[in-house]
């Protein structure tokens, strides 16, 4: 019997439904691993709900690893059902511990100078006063002054601290911006992965759309197109903001990975190739210090100016204020930009290392697509398994990664070299292949 | 003379050096504004650089304001020089000091132990391996075990520490609980003052509304009914809990300020009473320990559990990570109770100095209102002035207040005593009494 959605009035409470009713079925095997999933026209049919419904149902299926798409042919179910549950009390422990971190984000051990850092916090801590009473709203005014000078004088960017906000990460950014442009009602994305952000235009009632530039709002990452670091040239950059600025769009730049810009020079801004309208500019320095300091800022454009000042006392900081007083001493000091030349070299090192290895470890089996940005690339070598499978098999054997893609022979792995010492390039990547075959 | 930038090796090198000689050429008006500049390929020729470095070079003039592209026609310097820069510096360095600050929900100075926290915070820092990942969406686990213990000890709350949900104060908590429970449609808060509240409720649709019970969300603060510390007595609780109860409303206890219950026993937590169902319970350290410091946290009931599991991954954790493993060493220390004995105490015997300086100083004129938490009264006073006058008059003397409410020919003010000094009370009471009159 199907179930009936209709009851459920909302379109997000719809999809929610529909999502659950997928859970239950499949957490209680009676869709049991590997079955196919309907075709998203049959299930809209089925239970009379739209396409979109339905695919946004089964798209947080999928990011909850209860589906997984295979190419050309759908959506199928995992193994979910079949694994222990996270139990409630720290299953992690109990897992073999990480012995390789392919798929990790993280910062190279050797690139973060920690008795730096400590000292910075230490001296911000000092600064009794300052402490004693809440942050400003749209970040501390120091930290956002040395910010514009760093932006200019490293993305050409001309603004003033005025027109900066700080914020815990890039959520964080997003739940001030969203309110302020919501009559834009859709988005477009470049691919389903950023689930964080997506989640956020979701939760606000935006349409979320991937790859649809006639959308209110165009989040992109000029310098992160894709998983392996692909970037986006200067003439799609100056064409993307010539289209957005004729439709009345606004562009949202997650000037993510910027830094990392190895193969040719670091390409202008959308923001400054737009004169500052029609642009938000996001940066964020996850990657460049510590993941775990949760500091990042956005530049607005003169016209959501007005909107956001009268809204701006509603909004608490979220950013530390300790963290923000020391890392604005700390860039002022000129260790920011040392940080960012020497990780460059570094991962780019890195990264040609790891290709090396690949090569040599996988032969011309295997191939590799690699881009000019960024600490990943993306391997697709034959396999029997699944990608399920291998990484059930790897996290066994303590390597942890990720699949970007998997059709029937064949599986497409990122690889990121930014945690992983290079001399765990080679024994990684020969127990990969091992339990690949 | 034309410069060489044939010494600058890079091409990225290369782009900037023309970029930099032109915006010199122009900020020193040896390019006066509205001159034409030369055609990408004479530039080209004479430089002896290639047509795309030159591009490069203009395209960020351009997107700096320095040019401007005329269709057909080709680049012009802008008026940018005559235009005065953007001051560096914000009015507000020209305001008088505040001597005095009446309305600061800040920390007393004597009342946080700065080289203790500074200790804790030094030990977070040393876990390296921790900080170079992200931290875990929903909080720091030991973090989360070592709240519930907390919660359970002090506010006899039972929870597991799945149930928690750690964030950078409690509007990014509501980020997160707005999107799961948004069918409720209407919120009511006890009174317009908690803006940072309201406003995220706003921002997702919802109806604001005050002291309406039927309402699908009840948002109240038990300790802290009003500014002056009113307290919910237990049979109000009671009757809340049943009435949410029988009408299927959700309530959502921001129990801010129940440390500083003084004149009787705390009072158990709605979320207590109503046996985990139908409340949110949202707990914050602001008060605790510096304003500062973002870390607050949400216990979900178990009706919203699943909810919010199937969205978890897709929220950034936004506290820092740093502090919530300070944090957590420093509650199972014991220092956090510690911390609330000594504040409490503290602001206690504040709060009755301050009541004893006010009737001392205004007289039988002025009438005081107190309750039995918090650390503010409520003090009306005869005065010919608005509160608007009074603001601006005493901001002028470096006293900082804040008012309640004002009727012809009298103004109710709100003093805080938690961040002045207690040696400090009788000159500001002295100079506000001559300020009012």
């Amino acid at each position: 019997m199907r179930p009936n959605f209709k009851d459920e009035a909302e379109p997000r409470q719809l999809y929610l439904a529909v999502y659950r009713y997928y859970r239950d079925q499949i957490t209680e095997r009676r869709l049991p691993p590997g079955s196919k999933m309907p075709s998203l026209r049959t299930c809209a049919q089925e239970l009379k709900l739209s396409r979109t419904t339905i695919e946004n149902a089964y798209l947080q299926l999928a990011a909850d690893g209860y589906i997984i798409a295979k190419a050309q042919s759908g959506y199928y179910v995992t193994d979910i059902a079949d694994r222990p549950l996270p139990s409630r009390n720290t299953a992690r422990t109990q897992d073999t511990p990480v012995k390789y971190n392919l798929s990790s984000s993280g910062v190279d051990r050797e690139g973060f100078r920690f008795d730096l850092w400590r000292r910075y916090i230490k001296s911000a801590l000092r600064q009794d006063d300052r402490l004693l009473s809440y942050g400003e709203p749209q970040g501390e005014e120091d930290f956002r002054q040395t910010l514009s000078a760093y932006v200019r004088e490293h993305r050409n960017i001309l603004c003033t601290p005025q027109d900066i906000v700080v914020g815990a990460g890039v959520q964080s950014l997003l739940h001030i911006l969203c309110p302020l442009v919501r009559e834009k009602a859709t988005v477009s994305f470049p691919t389903p992965s950023f689930l964080q952000g997506s989640t956020v235009f979701q939760d606000y009632g935006f349409q979320v759309r991937y790859r649809n530039k006639d959308s209110g709002v165009i989040y992109v990452s000029p310098a992160h197109m894709t998983k392996w670091g692909e970037i986006m040239p200067v003439s799609r950059r100056l064409e993307l903001v010539r289209y957005a600025s004729g439709h009345g769009s606004l562009i949202i730049e997650d000037d993510f990975e910027n830094e990392f810009v190895y193969l040719q020079k670091p390409t202008p801004s959308l923001f400054s190739l737009a004169g500052g309208r029609g642009v938000v500019y996001i940066g964020s320095f996850s990657r460049l210090l510590l993941p775990s300091i949760r500091i990042s800022f956005m530049i607005l454009p003169p016209e959501l100016k007005d909107a956001y000042l009268a809204k701006a006392a509603s909004y608490n900081q979220t950013a530390s204020k300790a963290e923000q007083i020391a890392l604005c001493q700390f860039i002022r000091d000129g260790h920011l930009a040392a940080q960012t030349r020497k990780l460059r070299r570094l991962y780019s090192q890195k990264l040609k290392q790891l290709l090396e290895t690949v090569e040599d470890v996988f032969g011309p089996e295997c191939s590799v697509q690699i881009g000019s940005a960024g600490t990943t690339l993306a391997l697709s070598l034959p396999s029997p398994l699944t990608g399920e499978e291998l990484k059930a098999r790897a996290a066994k054997e303590g390597l942890r990664l990720q699949i970007l893609r998997e059709s029937p022979g064949e599986l497409t792995i990122l690889l990121s070299c930014s945690a992983l010492p290079a001399q765990d390039f080679y024994p990684a990547c020969s127990l990969l292949k091992k339990l690949a075959e």
